[in-house]
């Protein structure tokens, strides 16, 4: 990596990932995984989705021997200027209090990441607090969270560049440290406001169609997150085919880092498990900078908010799940990594109808 | 249990747990329940579905002090004489060479059971096959297979009950093995015949509607297994309102195993996960015996089959998953066991807002 790292330099070691990425297209792989899909001791296509897991793990890996990944988690934090509009229902001091909390084991993403044996790594991309040496949390800060986008641009262009950049970089680390499965959360009191303001700002579609009760607001307040997302968007106008744009004009650190995180790991060609609504919305940046990407990724579940019907609609990938699920986190990546570890596992470990001298054929 | 185990004793036995089933409303528990639940730290009711979970498996049990459960499935296995009409892709031989794969751990459900730590066991309930002695089944075996009910009724009145009352006695000695999340899955070549006949009976519906590929036959096949269906509920018209009736005339030994399993769990206050479309139409009988069963179910995922909504609406129970799959064993089941284990964790695990220094309040 060069030692510069100006907004030059980061604009050229980003563009040259983006044209890295390529939809993997190896018929004689697809040929191979589909071979023995076919003759697992089961009628065929019989496992449904899990099928198309493994098909798609196995592209994107390139091979039809497909070994159990090793699986870590990255939650992605940091603060939001607009939590100064009375968008969110938590104050702004719970982003750091929960990122100390996944520090010490006790979150929901903590049992989660244990059960189904997934490294957790968290990392501050620009939270409001000083954490102390010694926490086991990654520093990547931008800033101290961003400014509030009803007034002002959420964050530089440069910033915007910096914050993705860092996400590559730690999926280049995370690729390089033989991680077959990688997974984005995150946290960030206020960025349901953000990644609802991407999804408007990208989809042309009305902020009240979009928004949802993020954590738990009130009717109200949801009416009042929409009208602040509208206000934004009229004063930014940022440009939809351009992600950078989005991103600094109502983005966050977080969205940026995991939107960065998702380019480096298909660069890699290692798949990432996409948590739900915010992480979306930096899957959705990322696939206006690298259409590809979508094939590196699966969409772990359809969040609660409205909006990510239409982010998923964008990103043209299904939910695995659907368990009305609103914590974000990780929690439902963490979840559909165990399910995606149930497809790969059988595709491993299951007899063969010659191995277990089951009969293969249809009687008429 | 006594000696005696002719159909009147067995009528007795059945009868006494049906009294006994009743919908567990421990006002106590549930609020002792929903206090940790919205004390942990997250948003309340962030997670969904998985809080629905524990609150239903806390009240199953009687506690709100949820111990992580020991967890079985057990497959339920049988033949069908209605497989010489040509309604399955599969000869009839598969299912004994499946159920050998069951027992030396090739199939799709050992690998999903050694995964998720679910024991797996081996019923034979009738199938038309003489296992050596020393393998892992357990012989329950009825009869070598039910009668073509195209022609005669699958089965005796007395073979359902007794089928039924096997279910019952296995789910009484799971229970005092002390496991305390237990699943069903089967296998049973044309098994999805008999069931979507159960379905038919029970809900009035025509079987058109309710017929669909099964582990993989043609359209015009469908149509085939249907006209069969709607001949066979000509012939025998069996009372809807009586579970044992339609169990006769057009049921499975493996389908009865496992209606009299999910009677006796739920008289032993053990929740069951049931697998798809098969063990469903096994819900519906065991629902139609003493209603108060559903309190005790988990219905693992929507199933490939056009006729399990149906199912899934009789029983007013939701399906977790929904992944396309149409293989049985109990794979959907062991899956969905996966996410109960998930749920039960969260809530023993996490942090509360106290213990971790996180605030809860609304900043408004």
């Amino acid at each position: 990596m060069p030692a510069a790292t100006g907004p030059q330099t980061a604009m050229k070691s980003l563009d040259a990932t983006r044209v890295t990425i390529s939809s993997p297209s190896d018929a004689e792989v697809a040929e191979k995984i589909q071979y023995r899909l076919d003759h697992l001791t089961k009628p065929r296509g019989s496992l449904g989705r899990l099928e198309e897991i493994v098909m798609q793990y196995g592209l994107a890996r390139g091979t039809a021997k497909i070994e159990m990944p090793r699986k870590a988690l990255f939650v992605f934090c940091a603060d939001h200027g607009i939590a100064a509009e009375g968008v969110s229902a938590y104050p702004q001091d719970v982003t750091h209090q929960m990122v100390l909390n996944f520090a010490a084991g006790g979150a929901a993403i903590n049992v989660l990441c244990r059960q189904n044996d997934i490294d957790p790594v968290i990392v501050d991309m620009g939270v409001n607090h000083a954490f102390e040496p010694g926490k086991a949390i990654i520093n990547r800060k931008i800033a101290p969270g961003t400014r509030n986008f009803l007034h002002e641009p959420a964050m530089s262009r440069e910033q915007a560049v910096r914050s993705v950049e860092a996400g590559m970089a730690l999926a280049n680390a995370a690729a390089h440290l033989k991680y077959g499965l990688l997974a984005v959360g995150e946290m960030g009191i206020a960025n349901s406001t953000s990644s609802s303001a991407i999804a408007a700002a990208i989809s042309g579609r009305p902020a009240s169609e979009l928004v949802g009760a993020g954590t738990g607001v009130s009717e109200e307040q949801q009416k009042h997150k929409a009208a602040v997302i509208t206000q934004a968007i009229e004063r930014h106008r940022p440009d939809a085919k351009d992600p950078l744009a989005v991103l600094a004009a109502v983005g966050g650190f977080e969205i940026g880092g995991i939107c960065g995180f998702l380019l480096g790991a298909a660069a890699a060609r290692v798949p990432v498990v996409v948590d739900g609504f915010i992480a979306s919305a930096g899957a959705l940046l990322a696939a206006g900078l690298a259409p590809a990407v979508r094939d590196y990724l699966f969409l772990s579940h359809e969040s609660a908010e409205p909006g990510h019907k239409v982010m998923a609609e964008l990103l043209q990938v299904r939910p695995l799940l659907a368990l009305e699920m609103r914590l974000g986190e990780g929690t439902g990546a963490a979840l559909a990594m165990g399910l995606i570890d149930s497809a790969l596992r059988l595709y491993r470990e299951m007899a063969t109808f010659e191995s277990a001298s089951v009969s293969n054929r249809s009687k008429t």
